[in-house]
């Protein structure tokens, strides 16, 4: 295992370190218990969005903090869900008296945590409402979760949910939007290779040199199956159309087409996927009316990508191009 | 070799295809020869900026294309020069009559091909002028060049330019202004893992399971030494003591540091080296007023980094600062 690391138990509290140093324009980080907060939080009046989960996936959910996305977002250990504790923390310290969306990735150990610290807040006085996302279409009921798995899908729902905040929506108003973008919302991904986490110091699975992994989860969980590498566009066209026929997506819809990075695979790949996803749609009579390529949901130094379709309405696309400032994902202020 | 390409001889081709689709509201793309211009190029009365250079650094430099920054960019086969006649078409494509800067990285190929292009579009009335970045302090003479290489600091040239552009300096001015930031400027880097050239098909060099190459290229050539791994912290120290005694930096300047992953490398190790950088900067009595931290400059899917040191005066901030609107760098607009 070689990593720009010094200790594998420390690899959290040390990038967050960083993180503060690099965007302290943005944020302010709390060190103990762990969570990153916009700068200047709470805003007194305003829905606030919490969200987080395992670290090794940035730049979700900490480079989405900022100026309409989230207010805050927990970090846990690498793949591992953050305690309570720490998300109780973050939702009191970001909460202006309008209460607080969590948006929680549909993993089993993430959804009780949420849960816990949502039920804690309430006591101590705190609207908290919850919506867990759930784009994947690849498998039901995997290694870590009952249901599908939350995937690149969260970032739509935490950027057009951030802006229906920042509008002035109230707490109903933002969940109902939120729960209306995973509603939406469908993804897939492959994976060349696998990933070392850290303390495990070894890949948590194995592909042969002509092997990918057709629907990889994004901690490297089983997908649908495993086959012989094939060309770009095959491969895209296996993942887009189980996206396309489950929700489904029809001729003349509307769509934001997302190829995201799973962090080791070079640019020039993820616009030879995102070529062909949109021919591909376009195929079937499907308008790509917004875009996003990048590294944005990762698992470490995966090699591979996602696809996630997102059909757009007048008021979806609104809030999507509406102002953002955030580490990772900035435009329009 | 796992990528997710279609044929190894067209990965420049659909790359640009796949930019075009996705960027359509940005840039526009010349298919034969290849180059992305700025969408309404030409802008009468703004000096041009233009850049290029082999493929497989991306974003650079297609991602950089837009308002505040270049005016086209040039792609070559991956790791190979574009010939002149794509930089000269490209050069004529986007001259507004106020005259072309090209902003050239130091490898003998880039420096030779893009002479010849200005030589042409000098003869056809264009006003060219050329800035050579080398802002690498690893080695002098490499595989590729005489001289220091140009490496991650050539973004911080086009983005500083672009912004004198754009504010409306004539051509003296902002070949000065790039000339400046590259003179205040220095990077180093260190590669984990190397990286497969497409039509090459096998690693250009190999590291053992427990070996970094230190002053590594952005092409995979050697640096100044092959090392057993360290911590990250260690690593940094090692790199960023060059850099500084190679300008040299002092106690009391006030720098932009920029960390630069160079394609495979998780984020969270970008941050852990970040923390450690902007610690032994400050150790110095040297202040980091602006940062830039991701996957910019890059080889690939070659894991590491590169750390890039820039002394800030008034006139950079504020240019630095300035609105830009690119596929891969976004702001304050």
């Amino acid at each position: 295992m070689k990593k720009l690391i010094n200790d594998p138990r420390r690899v959290v509290e040390e990038a967050v370190a960083g993180f503060e140093a690099a965007h302290g324009d943005l944020v302010t980080v709390s060190h103990d218990p762990i969570y990153i907060a916009r700068k200047n939080a709470p805003r007194q009046g305003k829905v606030a969005l919490v969200s987080g989960g395992g670290s090794g996936h940035e730049p979700l959910h900490g480079g989405f903090v900022g100026f309409g996305m989230l207010d805050a977002a927990v970090p846990g250990p690498v793949f591992t869900s953050p305690t309570p504790d720490p998300i109780l923390a973050a939702t009191k310290a970001v909460d202006g008296g309008a209460g607080v969306l969590h948006i929680v990735k549909n993993y089993t150990g993430d959804v009780l945590n949420f849960e816990t610290a949502a039920d804690l807040a309430s006591a101590d006085g705190i609207d908290v409402q919850t919506v867990i996302v759930d784009d994947d279409v690849a498998v039901k009921d995997s290694l870590y979760t009952a249901g599908r798995r939350g995937v690149a899908g969260t970032v739509l729902v935490e950027k057009i949910a951030g802006a229906a905040a920042e509008r002035g929506d109230d707490l109903a108003a933002v969940a109902a939007i939120a729960t209306r973008v995973n509603s939406v919302t469908r993804s897939m991904g492959v994976a060349l290779t696998p990933c070392v986490v850290p303390h495990a110091g070894e890949p948590s699975f194995t592909l042969a040199d002509d092997e990918i992994e057709i629907g990889i989860g994004i901690h490297g969980e089983p997908g649908r199956e495993r086959i012989k590498i094939e060309p770009a566009d095959a491969i895209v066209d296996r993942i887009l159309a189980p996206i396309v026929d489950d929700l489904p997506f029809a001729s003349g819809d509307r769509v934001l087409l997302f190829v995201n990075g799973l962090g080791g695979t070079p640019q020039v790949e993820l616009y030879i996927v995102f070529r062909r996803a949109a021919e591909a749609l376009a195929e079937r009579g499907i308008t790509v009316s917004r875009t996003l390529v990048g590294n944005f949901v990762t698992s470490l130094e995966m090699q591979g990508m996602s696809i996630t379709v997102m059909k757009l309405d007048d008021e979806l696309k609104e809030l999507w191009d509406a102002p953002v400032e955030t580490a990772a994902l900035r435009w329009g202020r």
